[in-house]
């Protein structure tokens, strides 16, 4: 069986068959998109030398102390004022030096009697300072924000500053979500007897959202072969980018899903994982003439289903758009954790910042059936339990994943 | 001057004058919001006993070795079978116990002859084994979601399995933007002279909608007393929960705006805060008969008004609705750094996690220059410099902020 890294890697090289499209979009509807251009500075940040405090504009020189008042530079004032060494103009913070200043006098440093400037005793000037230099935080025509960038507030910020009003950014993959099982219901019906409600649909769509992509809900269907293959053949007939199903992808008899996406025409690519939960992965790519199709098969039951998700797809779409993940951390655990099979274990977790410590500490949250949907809700990481190990101590640092 | 813990209670105890709305969405629409009601478990979960494995359900009998296969049980089918301890059903994952069983074998632990299932050599039972307990994760009745939730993916799961297809959550806040300055101009323009493009609208308005609130942009006006009164007359007229100014709010000549807030008639809670940057943050309240407004007037440079805009309204709006945020983390600093006042210093900076030592290093992202915006860009965190340090040193933890 493939392990976890194995599995993820034919993964990625099997996300090389999706294609990219490039949109615009203006800038206010830009968050959390993925740049798909440089955005260049069309200016020098700062545009000129300026002053980074409310004070007094100078030229240095170590022997002058005081100065004489010669006028004043609100921000924003096209002021043509020049100084010499014996004369200061008064100066707002963001406001250009005027001709022949290189130093500022901040307010609480000086004393000012009538038209005079007196340095207080005591205070000290550096040549030079609370100056901001043309050109120093960004010099025109380099680039402001990089390609692959997930745009966020500090990005849009500069953005702005650069006049990008509208940017080009990666069209989201249109994501299919289609549940398979007999024991599925609406999630308005009150399930009676052996049904379940259906609830991965949902689970998966604000996933989706959630990395910014584009849900389809195709809906469940029943496990009857002739209404699955429908199913499937009217999604991948669509210009979908990603197919994921739930369900129907274990080894039991009614597992129809594996057989009936090779009879439409998709290509296995492997199948079953040794992680825990989540095994029973399915992966296959279909290939169509405009574009391919990859389809990740979930197990259905929610948790796997999930845990699938974030591990397998998410990660790769991330992977796939040059985006770093800042996601996975080191916590103290709390309890002893054990193990027996070789199999990686993703334990639903909780982890707790130590602020005294500086640590987090995590524990398991609740037991980890592939069932327990309540230990789900109530967890904020994965903790990775390796297939080598069969015991993690009380103690121990251990990896975990944020959710 | 307030330290950063005195100014953030104030405003903690002050946005206890706003008011919040419930409204009801859809569960597809759900994500992010926050949960204004407890969502109950309409039903036990699991709702009967069922297997965890595919498999064969057995009565417990440490002395029987094979049974005798009398049917099978689909997930979803409602079947009538029983058995007794020499007979047993294949059964699918997630499918009812049949009356008289107790315990699941795994389909790799038996052989199949005809209709003969035996215990394959080596293979152990325990009583219970692969059996999942009606409402053994989430009893009828229970809370399964609870009020003030951010709803995040793993909880709508939970919710959908629940039937709770619209949910109850606290309406966004309606918060307004609305920045001053001679120096700005329209962000399709080319700053020419002193004028730098009104970029704080853009990162503002995307850093609210990041945390799923309504932002309401005024757009900015220049530092002419009377424009700013009549702006901040209508914005306050409006049904705002929070007006966020930016500029106008240092000790230079042209700063009106503390007074115009006055002469409109707010409140002023506080001016300045002992940070850095972000020092001259204006804190106001504008009491109307309906709902009142908190105003906060940022400094204009992005850099402090983005830094400000974290601190204290985004925490301050998450602790308000009781979500826990875990965005504090501790690392190991790259550099020495040195301050010579006793401000707290929150340093753009950039954190890496050093996966073979399992621990995060931080340096600092570019000059701190309040007006570096490429280096806020850059930044991936704010990394806290206390009050009363003047050196932080290469290798020590230091406290950051995620962004």
């Amino acid at each position: 069986m493939l392990s976890y890294d194995e599995a993820y890697n034919i993964i990625r090289n099997n996300f090389s068959f999706l294609k990219t499209e490039i949109i615009e979009v203006g800038l206010l509807n830009s968050l959390n998109h993925i740049l798909a251009e440089d955005i260049i500075a069309d200016i020098n940040m700062p545009p000129f030398d300026n002053s980074s405090m409310d004070g007094y504009a100078v030229m240095f020189n170590p022997e002058i102390m005081q100065w004489n008042l010669i006028g004043e530079i609100p921000a924003g004032a096209n002021s043509k004022v020049s100084i010499n060494d014996n004369s200061t103009v008064e100066i707002m913070t963001g406001a250009r030096l005027p001709a022949g200043a290189d130093t500022i006098i901040p307010l609480e440093d000086v004393a000012v009697e009538k038209n005079l400037i007196k340095l207080k005793d005591g205070a000290k000037i550096s040549k030079g300072q609370y100056v901001r230099r043309t050109g120093e935080d960004l010099k025109l025509n380099s680039i402001a924000v990089h390609k692959y960038t997930m745009l966020r507030p500090k990005n849009i910020s500069l953005a702005a500053a650069c006049g990008a009003s509208k940017v080009k950014v990666f069209s989201p993959f249109k994501m299919g979500i289609l549940a398979t099982g007999d024991e599925l219901v609406d999630i308005n019906e009150k399930p009676e007897n052996d049904s379940i409600r259906a609830s991965n649909n949902y689970s998966l769509f604000t996933a989706i959202k959630d990395i910014n992509m584009l849900p389809v809900d195709f809906g469940f269907v029943n496990d009857k072969p002739e209404f699955i293959n429908e199913k499937l053949k009217s999604a991948l007939g669509t210009n979908l980018d990603i197919l994921i199903t739930t369900g129907g992808v274990s080894v039991g008899k009614y597992d129809y899903l594996r057989n009936i996406l090779e009879e439409v025409g998709a290509k296995i690519i492997f199948w079953k994982v040794n992680i825990k939960p989540g095994k029973p992965l399915l992966f296959c790519v279909y290939e169509k003439k405009e574009k391919s199709i990859l389809i990740f098969g979930l197990p259905g039951n929610p948790v796997s289903a999930l845990v699938g998700f974030n591990l397998f797809i998410k990660r790769n779409i991330f992977d796939y758009f040059n985006i770093k993940q800042d996601d996975t951390f080191r916590a103290v655990l709390s309890e002893d954790l054990h193990k027996d099979d070789s199999r990686r274990h993703l334990v639903w977790a909780f982890a707790k910042y130590e602020k005294e410590k500086g640590t987090y500490s995590v524990r398991k949250s609740g037991r980890q059936s592939s069932g327990n949907m309540a230990g789900m809700s109530n967890a904020n990481c994965l903790l990775i339990f390796e297939e080598e190990k069969d015991t993690l101590h009380k103690g121990e640092m251990v990896q975990c994943i944020r959710l």
